[in-house]
């Protein structure tokens, strides 16, 4: 990567170019390597600077910012969320991402961050069932087939050893775009009528369903003991999948708290209900499942340092892949001090 | 501009493009354009979103991300300010932004800011100066030769009839330096050997040094009646170029209060000392310069609204220069709910 000693340039990944990182490395081998740096990072949880995302609203969707740093790199994350992009052939949520060197500010990796994200989501959401489920679940139900679930299926096979899919939507076709993707991925595929035939015999349910209005798409009686909910599709004010009582049954554990409270499911309720940061969990310091008959709930949403480390990690496959592009994304004139005559003297050159 | 149409792509401006644009626009024209957009936005002040910057500090310098939004169109900065680099031959500052359609949440432009930022730092400081300075001014000195002189020099020609400068620096190299650049410019120039003989007969100051800690650049004794002075270079916490005695003599605009407080010179002030924003001089519900022997001070510390507005004139010179590349940053699928088809397509096409 010798290239990058040029101070002016930027590795990029691009679209094109995340696709083939991960199929050269293989997506169930790039979940499982994404999750080990997670599981990494979310074990020195404490060095990080943690800020809630910035967020600027508007009557269409959101834009946000969510940047954190561990002392060394600093991240962060641009992205959108707009609910009617869809109707225009858009995506709801677009994102990219800037890793950067906290020693002299310059950025190291721009890269784009949509295909990341869906990675990352999933590999967090894997690497909390591996602290939180059964160890014997080998069952998960997907409630909501759209984006996000192919990532679920394959990161918690790779990850948890799941075999079996019960996939459950209200739009019976993207339960059937997901079956499509996934054969040939040696997972058994059940396509359900209802999120109740979905869950029967579920280990692990997974909720990812689009909804912005508060949907109750699992309600109590549908949750029996020993299962473990990873709960993804909740992740803004408004917008919540599960029932409350759910909530009073499980344990839950969560990224951030100050973000999941405002974002959550646990936004239905009170600010002091008790929740285990999933990080503690990780480092030992809590528990996480203590016997076969409890419910426990991963309430994600998504924190920033999930995206740090999704950049760290893609960072790391540069030098080897060579799937990047270099971007004359920074000034640098001979003498620092001369940026006009660097101007000037381009001119020069340009005859 | 039709390619702009696929959904994917976002236009780049490079450092390149960027020095292309520049002299195949003119320095001075992109200065007295750019200063447009920069007072329309000024005089629609009230629309915009603003949020103080977002810092993240280490023990070498800091990373910012600057986000504003006018309900239309969203935009962000990305700066770092690392005093050290210089030493490393690396810039102290570089920057990149984004405008982003707030209806959609996705990037429209993405632009180096490095030698943008020098240009919209210039353009604002002579849009105050049009308000604030005598209109007869002609001569100006400036003290600090660094990376901002020449963006200063020019944009004062260009924007206010200065026709003279007296150059200062601590390093004659500087002077030197910005000497050469500003050759076959038409400014008449003096190279002087202190601060004190720089400002002799200078109907403007401009005070643009790079030194970390508290200085003093000017004292009370150099600054007589009438004049303006322009000080760009107190720009954060613990950075500022001016004796508070001038401050208590002067009549103080700034861009955004709560932010210059912090970051400018009027730190050196109480919380409460008086202070005019410069959007109300310009839209006329404040005064500005109300006699000949006033001393006027624009303490500028560099705002998010004015980089929005650099963002937003370079977007409009993209279609009729052609001087961007397009950028792979957003995943497009077919079916927007199908991001892992379009993961398995792309393996096809690679075949």
């Amino acid at each position: 990567m010798s290239a990058i000693a040029n101070l002016n340039i930027v590795p990029f990944v691009s679209v094109d170019h995340m696709m083939k990182l991960v199929l050269r490395i293989g997506v169930e081998t790039f979940l499982t390597e994404l999750a080990e740096v997670i599981e990494e990072d979310f074990r020195r949880w404490e060095v990080f600077d943690k800020t809630p995302r910035i967020a600027s609203h508007s009557s269409d969707g959101v834009i946000e910012l969510m940047p954190t740093s561990d002392g060394t790199l600093y991240g962060f994350k641009y992205v959108n969320g707009h609910p009617k992009n869809m109707r225009q052939g858009r995506q709801t949520v677009t994102a990219f991402g800037v890793l950067s060197d906290v020693g002299n500010g310059y950025p190291m990796l721009l890269s784009e961050m949509t295909i990341l994200t869906a990675l990352r989501t999933a590999a967090t959401s894997a690497v909390a069932a591996k602290y939180l489920a059964r160890p014997d679940a080998r069952c998960m139900a997907v409630i909501g087939n759209g984006a996000q679930a192919e990532f679920q299926a394959l990161a918690f096979k790779a990850i948890c050893g799941i075999t079996h899919l019960r996939l459950y939507d209200i739009d019976r076709s993207a339960s059937d775009k997901c079956l499509r993707n996934l054969e040939g991925s040696g997972l058994a595929i059940t396509l359900c009528h209802s999120s109740q035939e979905a869950v029967e015999g579920a280990d692990i349910i997974t909720t990812v369903t689009a909804d912005k209005q508060c949907a109750t798409i699992l309600t109590d009686n549908m949750v029996g003991p020993g299962v473990h909910i990873n709960a993804v599709g909740g992740d803004c004010p408004g917008k919540t999948e599960l029932h409350r009582d759910i909530l009073h049954r499980a344990d839950i554990f969560v990224e951030y708290p100050p973000q999941t409270r405002i974002e959550g499911e646990i936004q239905q309720m009170a600010p002091d209900h008790p929740v285990t940061e999933l990080w503690q969990v990780m480092t030992g310091t809590a528990k996480g499942r203590s016997d076969s008959r409890q419910i426990t709930l991963f309430d994600s949403v998504g924190f920033a340092i999930e995206d740090f480390s999704a950049l760290r990690y893609v960072r790391s496959k540069l030098a080897a892949t060579g799937l990047f592009t270099e971007l004359d994304l920074l000034a640098d004139p001979d003498e620092p001090r001369d940026l006009y005559g660097m101007v000037l003297r381009s001119k020069a050159s340009v005859g």
